[in-house]
């Protein structure tokens, strides 16, 4: 809470700008021939912008640590994401826009299938469509419970999300899921005595749903994990006095803006429309966080060239994105997501910070390598935005 | 804590293995001629290493903190050595291979000269010999304590451990030894209510030790200080799911193994000793420490050219290492020992990483001021556990 603190003790309300473009899994790993997609890119307009910035690389979490694209957020936007914790339930939530509320309590849904003697054969229901999960959903829609609402939504293929809604209900609650195969699902049970309301309604809720899925097949079962609520947060606006807003084509990530209490736009198809979005609510924002998702759907698929191709496709905007004339341009990423691992990874990401008032490094290039000799060297997600503030001279002394 | 608690989350079991080599004392300073041992060694086998593996230097406490090699080591392990403290009591245990157990409460002992007016007048007994050292604590072992065990036992010089064994005994004691000539040993007080009893005893103790060396000169009398009990530490099994072991010459290294409940092997005579007993347990473990303990004898004997003949046959047990196939591979120090200091310092130590999945960078040399510019900069030796297991791929994500 440090960081936190002393932001909301220094900030200052000014008119200048900061924008803050997070591409999704930017950081990468050499490919065959010993470059990563970074390197592979071209990047001119990136390479410029870095050469006329401060660059470093961003370690999210801990050294090791391969950050979710939530931590990952969150650290960015000067929340420790070791104190700030987002559980799973709240993640889907989020990632289908669903609006949490205080009273709510969220879990992520498997369809599973069980034998006849009521163990898991498949956790994932051989991997059902969509379009069937939201079938059953709407099956379990059906389900009351005493003194509590009951929300059920789809997200994909197998996976839905559970939403409690009431007084009462709180965090604390073991998970059904056994994560094997071969076992009975479990009854949920509460860890303290405040979760006890919740654990009882949950169970309620998979008795009903063990009844009206038992002819089903492959999907005759459910399974909840990730029991949570929303994190407290403090806003953005009382920490740093910034009226933040965040441009997002998916909703996960105007969710995890949400968290912060940003004001949240669609983002339409692409980046061009993200920022054509920015331009329009230009004069009411001090703060703009834009999320470009192509990097990381790329990295995750394991397609070195498609990363490559969206990298470029990010160039191709940034000189749109430099026309809005903000005071502090940052580009980075949430975490790194080489091809080759088809995953996230725990590698710091490159970062560049554009603005006045710095003393120049030596990066010509917009990558793991170059960066990582630049004048910030490695550092703590959770110092961007305190060095954003700085530079767009938005915060006052610490002592006198 | 947070390192830990994260690592007892997000480690999973898996085949991999990881081998830690610890060459003490490893960091040194530049001798006459301008180059550190290092510098000056000719370490073929180890720079083809670096050139292959990332690297940094690793700070084991906090910037200008010299390590001992209980803090050394354990930072390495990934126990932060601000919280777990190894006493001066325990550390004499471990260094002669005494069997500690949760009711012991250990410390190091001194024999000393008193004058006739009861004053200390040589702290250490004209640093008798360690043949004397063993026919005292013989004399000593006649003491009979009321509810206690006394164990006594020779450890170098005028050096031996004294350890008390029973139910009730705690820390919180004040120490014999004024750390001054010429003034009398004091009587051990009870900081706490719970140390009482170990303090009465400790008195007794030290009353017919009086008695039984009265006639005796030089060593007439004894000091006792650091009075501790084992730490209290999670295994690594527990914090990494490793099946861990130790490969030592030296009872000191295994002794603080098992602290981390490693399980502990004899090295041996010399490093290609203790390559041939991993090799033999190879299948057994996960993850393997290897002690090395020449580099740091030579430097604090102030051996410039002895401590660059340890490097250097160092160098030369690296193919037998490297032939053992580990996933990730670590060479570092638990602190450095500059010849020309004679003693531990607190510069930071060269540290490589030999893994798949990382972004190369440019040392081709394994040394102070080649590492310092490696991928991995300077960082602070909890960091090393948790690198070490994302690149065995032993980690998973965290958050969603």
């Amino acid at each position: 809470m440090a960081n936190l603190d002393l932001m909301r003790e220094l900030s200052v309300q000014t008119d200048s700008k900061i924008v803050m473009l997070v591409a999704d899994g930017l950081g990468g790993l050499p490919g065959p021939d010993g470059l990563s997609e970074l390197e592979v890119a071209r990047l001119p307009n990136l390479d410029q912008l870095a050469s006329e910035s401060i660059c470093g690389v961003v370690q999210h979490v801990l050294p090791g640590i391969t950050p979710g694209s939530g931590p990952g957020h969150l650290a960015l936007f000067g929340y420790d994401p070791l104190v700030f914790d987002i559980g799973r339930g709240v993640l889907e939530a989020l990632g289908v826009d669903f609006e949490m509320g205080p009273h709510d309590l969220a879990a992520r849904g498997n369809f599973c299938t069980v034998g006849h003697d009521g163990k898991i054969t498949d956790r994932r229901a051989g991997r059902i469509p969509t379009d069937l999960c939201a079938e059953l959903c709407d099956l379990l829609r059906q389900i009351k419970l005493d003194g509590a609402e009951v929300f059920v939504e789809p997200v994909e293929g197998y996976r839905w999300l559970f939403v409690l809604r009431g007084e009462g209900l709180e965090e604390g609650l073991t998970e059904t899921d056994p994560q094997r195969e071969g076992m009975l699902p479990l009854v949920v049970e509460a860890r303290r005595p405040e979760a006890e309301r919740a654990a009882r309604l949950t169970n309620q809720f998979v008795e009903q749903a063990t009844r009206l899925l038992k002819d089903r097949r492959p999907a005759n079962m459910v399974l909840l994990r990730g029991f949570s609520k929303l994190p407290q947060m403090p806003s953005m606006e009382e920490v740093y006095k910034l009226r933040a807003g965040a441009v997002a084509v998916y909703p996960m990530y105007r969710g995890l803006s949400k968290l912060a209490k940003m004001q949240v736009f669609k983002g339409g198809k692409n980046v061009h429309d993200e920022i054509e979005v920015a331009r329009k609510i230009w004069n009411d924002f001090d703060f703009l966080y834009i999320h470009y998702k192509w990097s990381d759907s790329a990295g995750e698929d394991g397609n070195f060239a498609g990363k490559v191709r969206a990298l470029e496709e990010l160039d191709d905007a940034i000189p749109a994105l430099r026309s809005l004339g903000p005071e502090v341009l940052m580009v980075t990423g949430d975490h790194s997501t080489p091809s080759i691992m088809k995953a996230h990874s725990w590698h710091p990401v490159p970062f560049l910070l554009h603005c006045s008032g710095f003393y120049p490094d030596d990066v010509r290039a917009f990558n793991e390598r170059d960066c990582r000799n630049g004048a910030l060297g490695r550092f703590m997600a959770t110092d961007v935005m305190p060095l954003a503030m700085a530079h767009a001279g938005k915060l006052a002394k610490f002592g006198a």
